[in-house]
């Protein structure tokens, strides 16, 4: 603990990795880590594939040093076994920023199932909060429910769009659309730019019959940018910094970091009743019996739920 | 029952809706429902955005009425309350079919979130089965865990990858990209198709250290398509029949049905707990009080859980 409080990027990592791996070591370290938390920016960054997030994050991390400030850096990242290995773009891209003592960058292999890495995302993110970086970046790739519920766990989500890519705001799921604390506009010198921001602009107000804890009163603007040259970078850290003074000063912080919890505690409690029903209510057998005899879903899972209930009593 | 059996429409609509609200009636109707099911080819298509699905759903179904026999299509919507409505594009589309009463088309709106929609969808495609419909093709967009859980149900799943979309088979996550049985590479006109084909083939010559139960032994074929041309169609009937020998001469239908049955189970499961902490077990108490006593999410969920025991027993 000592180590990772001194930002020692080798115990870091060694945290991080207790972390993914679960069990009663990662409830143990969290648990140790949670009461330190509360002092870093945690950003969120997500769009569509081929929105140019990664250089993205690498232009706003090359920004905070350059300001004197620290930052740790996750990547969520679809490992797929097919190709073995991490989306190579992505370190190539941050190569600059490997050796920098200030700066920790991490890719959270997701091994083909995403469930699990939301969870080790955000208990990865305390850990760099506890650690004493200032900024902590959660890059994630896509636009799902998955993205949704990794950025849901952070101070500021950025979504960022890009002209030209295919049904431009269809093309980025409600989920995250209605979470987007901030959207960047990146590719911005490129055709289409001006009608994206139109889409955007537009969206915003047909009004928000429903919107996400934490943003009532902030009216997500459109920063753009052109990651490449830098340029709108400085706009961008700004705009969050702003976000944060928002969220502080309106109260909305509480708001929201009760809803995170809120959505972490359901997360880790879905991943039990799973393991519960796995080692004491016999799950891979009643899949059996089920089958064999043509028992629908509902009725298995009914007699899984009070299996579970008697095994929770006789322990 | 009568009238969902002959495939009456609104008696077929107004039994999704039910499955859609959930609660005793849905888990009556799927127990009436499940020993009927079994004789329908239950086929998911999906893909990015933009890779022109619909156009391709639209051009199946087609081909499936020239033969003569039945098709219920379902649409994963992501509606917005930003846009407050489906994508009108998809209906559009499909507006030759409309008025055919050998198809039956649903969009099924997630509303946002994503979860529930996988099971009702799952229970929508039983329904149409049981009611008699040959085929049922289950239509959504996007690449994330979503898109896995609801083509995850299904007998043949096709996924639609195209020319020219950004970083091409990055885009297309690690989840969508294993579980694929048939890929089908549409727009297959434009420049760039041979390179994606190349990468999709290279993809699968590197082995498959973990698969999705049910695909031992079938290599996807990769079929190329124009869907406004309607090029291609005749060959994906029957590659999507090609494997459905495949499936049931092989034993690898048995694998799949119960692995998707536990899937099913596992979903039920996940939303009962969360129902339970709900009602019985004080969920957004604890939450209060481990806010403001800064109690870490694993601890809260601990005391959940064993207040759920609790609570089970007493009832």
């Amino acid at each position: 603990m000592e180590q990772v409080r001194n930002r020692q990027p080798r115990a870091v990592g060694r945290a991080i990795s207790i972390l993914e791996r679960g069990g009663d070591a990662q409830a143990e370290l969290v648990a140790g880590v949670y009461p330190l938390t509360g002092r870093a920016r945690v950003v969120g960054i997500t769009g569509p594939p081929g929105a140019g997030k990664s250089t993205l994050v690498d232009r706003l991390a090359r920004e905070i040093r350059r300001r004197g400030e620290t930052v740790g850096i996750l990547c969520v990242d679809p490992t797929s076994p097919f190709t073995g290995g991490a989306l190579l773009g992505d370190r190539i891209r941050m190569q600059g920023l490997a050796t920098d003592p200030g700066v920790f960058i991490r890719s959270m292999a997701t091994r083909g199932a995403m469930g699990g890495v939301a969870r080790a995302t955000r208990d990865a993110a305390d850990l760099l909060d506890a650690a004493g970086f200032e900024w902590v970046l959660v890059e994630t790739v896509g636009v799902g429910q998955d993205e949704v519920e990794i950025v849901a766990t952070v101070d500021t989500v950025l979504v960022v769009a890009v002209p030209g890519l295919g049904d431009d705001i269809q093309a980025i799921k409600a989920g995250i659309l209605e979470i987007a604390d901030i959207f960047v506009l990146n590719k911005s010198d490129r055709d289409g730019a001006d009608r994206v921001a139109r889409d955007l602009e537009m969206m915003m107000s047909l009004g928000h019959p429903t919107r996400s804890p934490g943003s009532v009163g902030w009216l997500p603007p459109i920063v753009r940018t052109v990651a490449p040259r830098g340029e709108g970078i400085g706009e961008l850290l700004a705009a969050i910094e702003r976000h944060g003074r928002f969220l502080s000063q309106s109260g909305e912080l509480d708001a929201r970091r009760r809803a995170q919890l809120k959505l972490r505690v359901e997360a880790i409690l879905k991943d039990r009743v799973l393991a519960e029903a796995e080692r004491h209510a016999g799950l891979d057998r009643e899949i059996e019996r089920g089958y064999a005899g043509r028992i629908d879903p509902y009725a298995l899972s009914d007699g899984l739920y009070r299996g579970l209930l008697r095994a929770g009593v006789e322990k």
